[in-house]
């Protein structure tokens, strides 16, 4: 079994994954169910968070992880990504986690290995264990995800993690929201005012702005964004009085989220990255046991 | 003991290394024969398969590799190799895995330190365990070497790969015949027909071609090589009926190899990845354990 | 508890530190009891040896080291050092090992997270566990540290491993003087003549030079600095009879320090190194169990 969206997943399984997961993160220290295991982690893209807490997971549950960044590898040796996951998966690894710029480098992947292959995130298309402990931090908080409602503002357009929560989210009962700036809003994401999209919200999830983009198709100052389309603490005063505010990090602070936000009482965006070794452990759990 | 060569290896050894390869490859999972050690994985040249192989091999005996790559390192520093090999034993490692672009780095290291050094192909020198992961395939195929005809096919000059194969192959009781691009040929490797080698041979092995060579040393445009030296289905088509396709890897599709041989049923080349790991716990295990 | 200086450590503690770990060091092969634990080793500059080191302790101790260079860090997206910290933290690691351009870097560090911070170098600041393999490795060579006179030569002004050398040994009963080119003395130290700092000492220290601080404030030739501030055979001579020298590594041979001198019968340079390992899983321990 893969995991490369969260359409992978039955309700069952997002049910037992997200208790495994809120199990795992009421335990102190390792559990050690997949001593003698190797995790191949590949990340075709720099990450800290996302490399570091599959790491952190893997080892936690006792296998070892073995990290492939693209600095040593033999893609700039010009060979395919379907040679070079046929190779990885010949040397028999228990699960490959992969990162990957383009849409869709898992699937092609998943179909050429015999072992299982975590997205972790691929290009603009999904990033399915970010929206696991999203989903997460949203029931530690409220005790449910039914009925909530969630914003997601920002970089829509590109973004995996949007994508991916707003599947998982939705599937499990929550409204969600999307709103940005028009020129990175999908077509298929009506009007996206963003004052609208987070009144009375029950939690507000910001995204990631790449600067890159911001200068290309927004043409704004750096410190323009943040006035328009980020979340001040008056945006965040139109939320329910109990709303919360995830963000899948590395913030761009003054930029999407004003400092105020960022560090208030508010915030759970610490949660989230405890969440996120929790759920990595269950999602290797489920799939390499 | 180190393994910087084949001629590092007893008759008897060589033997013992086979099958006990050959047992790790029929073993799933791991062993742990080695828990509690540190393999040290330096490598002063990129690489994917040869890295995450050895990697892989320390994690499933149990012991913990610790990597070393060149960006990270002293070397940059201007530190001598004498005294980062000193440093790194120092550290007393149970084994240095150690890939260099010198000739003979592997046997300066193993003059320095008091550990076991396995060269991870040091140069156009050697590289041992790559040898024994080819002869580990061919076995597995043939059931024997003795008698088997194995032609070597590309840039004889600068691949360790193939001196480590010619050597050991030949020591094992096969005939090898090497082939290529006259300008990629040594002195003492004679008149190297491509046809001609190939002609009912057991098992062609072809070797990577690197494009800078390639184009600097043959005048090639990229296209012409594979015509001109290439393994296409039609130059297979001359070796014996039953015979094998290797390929060390990483392939240049459309270089040295044509898709449908390096796809086709005749081809062991994830086999050989596969190899790759229970050679290296096979070595592991006899110079560490 | 953190360990940010040698400042951070009781009387007590460095006992106990410098005799666990000539135990470790006495010790073959791993212990063990911290078995299940995850130690992030987070470097900001590059590094061999300690990384290496600190890597080879937490995994002969038994835990898993996860190691994140600066390449791969949102560093390169513009997260602050907080940021980066509070999400390193939320993953919940045994310990955070760091390295760091910046002075006061890992004291940041260690105000965000809960837990333990290790100082392995911060800027021009401290580097607190090498001080303690130095005074191990004297402790080893002569049985005691109370009365021992130490030269510390070199670029006393920006060296981390001088002021956490000079604290240090101070505490520990030695004498120590400190002796570099006028431009790289700190003003708090005076004249620091080579020649009288090294006069009957029983131990000089060598530190590393920059080669581009050589070129930018000493205007020399690289030839030149040996013989006007580097340790030569008749530098050395000038020393007690039973003098030993240190050097923190990498050595730049034939600059700070003389082919001869460096590989003489009276160098511990590589006894450092082994005590470097020694020291961390005395720490590690001492920290995280």
């Amino acid at each position: 079994m893969d995991l490369l969206s969260v359409d992978s997943l039955s309700d069952e399984q997002i049910a037992d994954l997200l208790n495994s997961a809120q199990t795992f993160a009421e335990q102190v220290g390792s559990s050690g169910q997949l001593g003698g295991k190797v995790v191949f982690n590949t990340f075709y893209e720099n990450s800290t968070r996302t490399a570091m807490s599959f790491a952190t997971a893997a080892a936690r549950l006792g296998a070892q992880p073995i990290t492939l960044s693209v600095e040593h590898s033999s893609v700039r040796k010009g060979e395919t990504l379907a040679d070079t996951a046929a190779t990885l998966a010949a040397m028999r690894p228990d699960a490959i986690v992969l990162r990957h710029r383009d849409n869709g480098a898992p699937a092609e992947v998943a179909g050429i290995v015999n072992c299982p292959v975590i997205n972790a995130g691929d290009g603009t298309n999904e990033h399915p264990t970010q929206a696991l402990l999203d989903a997460l931090t949203l029931r530690q908080q409220f005790g449910r995800l039914e009925g909530l409602v969630v914003a997601i503002v920002g970089d829509i357009r590109h973004s995996r993690v949007a994508r991916s929560n707003a599947k998982l989210l939705r599937r499990l009962g929550a409204t969600v929201r999307q709103a940005g700036p028009p020129a990175l809003l999908p077509d298929d994401v009506g009007g996206g005012d963003i004052e609208q999209a987070i009144a009375d919200a029950d939690a507000v999830m910001m995204l990631r702005v790449q600067r890159e983009r911001m200068a290309d198709e927004l043409g704004d100052a750096p410190g323009e964004y943040l006035s328009r389309y980020g979340l001040t603490e008056e945006r965040l005063a139109l939320a329910a009085p109990h709303a919360v505010v995830l963000h899948p990090g590395p913030m761009n602070r003054g930029v999407e989220i004003a400092d105020p936000v960022a560090d208030g009482a508010r915030s759970l965006i610490r949660r989230q990255v405890a969440n996120g070794v929790s759920v990595r452990m269950a999602v290797l759990e489920m799939l390499v046991a």
